[in-house]
């Protein structure tokens, strides 16, 4: 298992104004490579801010991703700050260059504000963004993307073959329509025999009835076929409806 | 203005599995008190990190909301790590004790996992649980709340009077259907210009139509007064559609 951090950049998400997306999206996909996030943070747009959770985070974790800050205003402030956090000077990418010079008709539009989305951290690799060209990059374990979900996802599609893939986690779902704590002391006691596999207890709310998700997840097959044989074994003494569900994780 | 840090415990977010709402939901409402989340962060439900995190954003913030892990099942371990970072026992407190036992009809469904509902760090003071009774609490400058949004936001009726509020932000948001990058250029003088007033650049495509939303952001009424009609004008000059949309920032 290799693990990841996420830093979430941008004052829209803390504010309300804006719901961040990405978390899900890169923790559904990294799961399926056996990387695991195992911390995400959300920061506003402030250099200082940016450079030191960059420090800090890209030492402790496998691979870190940033999302937002790097578009063509002033409050995009993100390629500056990696720069600054790598101690690299921040150059202008002639690949990049070629890129929005392509997308650019008018060679007009490609002003000097625009112009800042070909800057990236020197050494850094650039990161294929098929919807506006504009490019994320990756520096050393670094992947630096755009906030938009939809620009994100392709640039992750984009950088994907560039991980390297951990042991997958495998997962089963149990619904129950009982509360979770009439489960709480079998479950625990599956959980003490059961150590291998982590298991999640979620309360629900479906159609006006209450319910659990229970969320078995492991890395080894054999051991999470066990758990949930047990955890039906317990579901199924309640005598209360129960299926598993398809899970997408 | 005061600052608040907001600690998302539960591996099922980090997983990609559960959808947070919790940070877009606390971030809109304490903007109105004024009180600024300045940083949230998503940890897993690991004891040693909850205390850690729980230790360095409390002594860096004027209020910390956690939510998460405070259910009957062995996942649920918030309130153990709480504890432990403030160096106190975990009691079962009487008054919980009380609304538990109202609220199960049957006492034999108070079992001793549901139990576990009633513990809180000793010198905390509860928050009311209006849907499931079992409630959250407060210890100094830290809020301890459920994960499940539809009680944190309960929860969060309950404690609200105890905050003490800050200068509130007031927004504007100039909807331009123009690409950020035509606008970054004046957008750039008028924040240097109008330097209390926050102005932020966020690039959308609704319909089929790309478009800017810019979001401008101050405690000073008149200051903000001021940006705005700069922005309109800089907006006004490229003679694009555009309009003031009502925020709820």
């Amino acid at each position: 298992m290799n693990y990841a951090c996420l830093i979430i950049i941008g004052n829209e998400i803390l504010s309300g104004r804006t719901q961040d997306l990405n978390l899900a999206f890169l923790g559904k996909r990294l799961n399926k490579l056996g990387i695991r996030i195992a911390e995400a943070r959300v920061i506003s747009d402030d250099s200082d801010v940016i450079i030191n959770t960059l420090n800090e985070c890209r030492s402790k974790y496998d691979y870190v991703f940033t999302t937002g800050g790097i578009g063509p205003t002033h409050d995009d402030i993100t390629s500056a700050a990696v720069a600054n956090a790598f101690g690299v000077p921040l150059i202008r990418d002639p690949e990049a260059l070629t890129l929005l010079r392509q997308h650019y008709a008018n060679p007009k539009d490609l002003n000097e504000q625009r112009m800042k989305m070909c800057e990236v951290p020197k050494g850094a690799k650039l990161i294929d963004n098929p919807i506006s060209k504009a490019p994320g990059y990756q520096i050393e374990n670094v992947f630096v993307l755009a906030g938009v979900p939809r620009i994100m996802q392709a640039m992750y599609e984009a950088l994907k073959d560039r991980l390297v893939p951990g042991e997958p986690m495998k997962s089963r779902t149990i619904i129950a329509f009982i509360g979770e704590g009439k489960l709480a002391e079998g479950l625990g006691n599956i959980q003490i025999i059961h150590s291998q596999t982590e298991i999640g207890s979620y309360p629900f709310i479906r159609d006006g009835r209450l319910g659990t998700a229970l969320v078995l997840r492991s890395t080894d097959q054999k051991a999470l076929d066990e758990a949930t044989q047990a955890v039906n074994v317990l579901v199924t003494n309640f005598k209360v409806e129960h299926f598993e569900e398809i899970s997408a994780e």
